[in-house]
């Protein structure tokens, strides 16, 4: 379904950051790029700084104009620095991704336009966007290059896809967001392990148990976070055994 | 607060990426950098990469191992491929956001890791850090590069940061994420409107009112979509009025 986002440059300057736009875009399952009147290509360094995406660079449509480029797209989705005379419908990238699963969902096309290196989009370009996208970039500091910008829209366009395709790993998903390599243990092997630990801590004197203040609390807690595994949870007991067995030889 | 994230750069080969770092992070508002062993630095060819973004690098700290970079550092997240032999707490770049704005909100430091441009960080360097953070690249061209990989990070750590206080502008705030220019229009507004709608299709015989089937339902649905302001609504009754006007010249 992400063939059928358009990734539409406008009037890009330099070739470098054409093929470095190919890049972003592949890395986050993109394949079809549009350059809407190029300054300069065809290029080597476009090749160069496209590494291996440059089939996406072979693929890519070379058109005169912006209309051109979006006759085919149902949704249009413009980076704009914002701030322009007229206000218009305004996403952060995490809900302009939203917005590109929903419309490639329904079998539309879509197209995310960004613009020229200095000067971004012009006004007329903006208003043929049914909606802008603002990257909420350090007000002191807004500069992210074209690949930049490219590369965090994309990555927000594959992170709704791979939600909605239910292929997103979140913490949490099996143990801590990886197919963890041994089942937790239960709650009666780890009363088990602090029985042990407290046994071993008074043996050692560290816990007097007239006076164990908030000592087992604290370390249940601790371990408790940690969400030990049965493997683990062996590991620590065998540890207690040989406190305690040394401990025995004095 | 987001002076107390610390973008750490492992063995970094080439200058350029460093200063390509060093512009992205200052796009998200980071500029704390910890460069460990970097092969060629400092380097003029930095410099130039960093764009405006050169006073991250003058603050740049330079030591030898990453266990220098991380010694004052609470929680430190590791950027990772996947798969490595132990499983390790993995989160994807958005819940790593979350948890380093959880963190510094709580006064703690924070290490985002970043290994060599071709290989990564080590399993060694892994086991240093506490959680790894997984960016969910195309599996067939995962090659994001260095300042790729850090700008995504950086703008989760962003958003969060932005969300937490309550800064991240969403479309739906306001009219649209912006603040709409006119007030929009009542329902009462709205209901004059299409019933001069209505009026005028019955007028030039495009709807009858005998069969009217689901037009005007369609262009209620339409209309109410767009959610117009006031004038937007005087415009188009403006249009009605003079439809009806030309006719009654015939």
């Amino acid at each position: 379904m992400l063939e059928n986002v358009n990734v539409v440059l406008v009037c890009t300057s330099h070739p470098g950051n054409i093929g470095a736009v190919a890049r972003a875009m592949k890395t986050m399952g993109l394949s079809r790029l549009t350059l809407v009147s190029p300054s300069d290509y065809p290029s080597d360094v476009a090749e160069t700084r496209a590494s291996g995406a440059t089939d996406v660079l072979a693929d890519a449509k070379v058109v005169g104009t912006l209309a051109e480029a979006l006759a085919d797209c149902s949704v249009v989705i413009g980076a704009s620095a914002r701030s322009r005379h007229i206000p218009w419908p305004l996403m952060n990238p995490r809900q302009a991704g939203e917005k590109v699963q929903e419309a490639i969902a329904a079998g539309n096309r879509v197209a995310l336009v960004f613009g020229r290196e200095r000067t971004g989009l012009t006004n007329e370009e903006l208003a043929q966007c049914h909606v802008h996208v603002n990257i909420p970039a350090n007000p002191d500091y807004a500069s992210l290059n074209l690949a930049a910008a490219v590369q965090v829209i994309a990555y927000e366009v594959r992170m709704s896809h791979l939600a909605a395709a239910d292929k997103l790993q979140h913490a949490g998903d099996g143990q801590w967001g990886v197919s963890w390599d041994h089942p937790l243990a239960t709650q009666l092997e780890l009363n088990g392990f602090f029985q042990h630990l407290e046994e071993t801590l008074v043996e050692i004197d560290f816990l007097d148990p007239n006076n164990p203040k908030q000592l087992m609390p604290r370390l249940r807690r601790l371990f408790q976070r940690a969400a030990p595994d049965k493997i683990e949870v062996n590991i620590l007991r065998g540890i207690l055994t040989m406190v305690r067995a040394n401990r025995r030889k004095e």
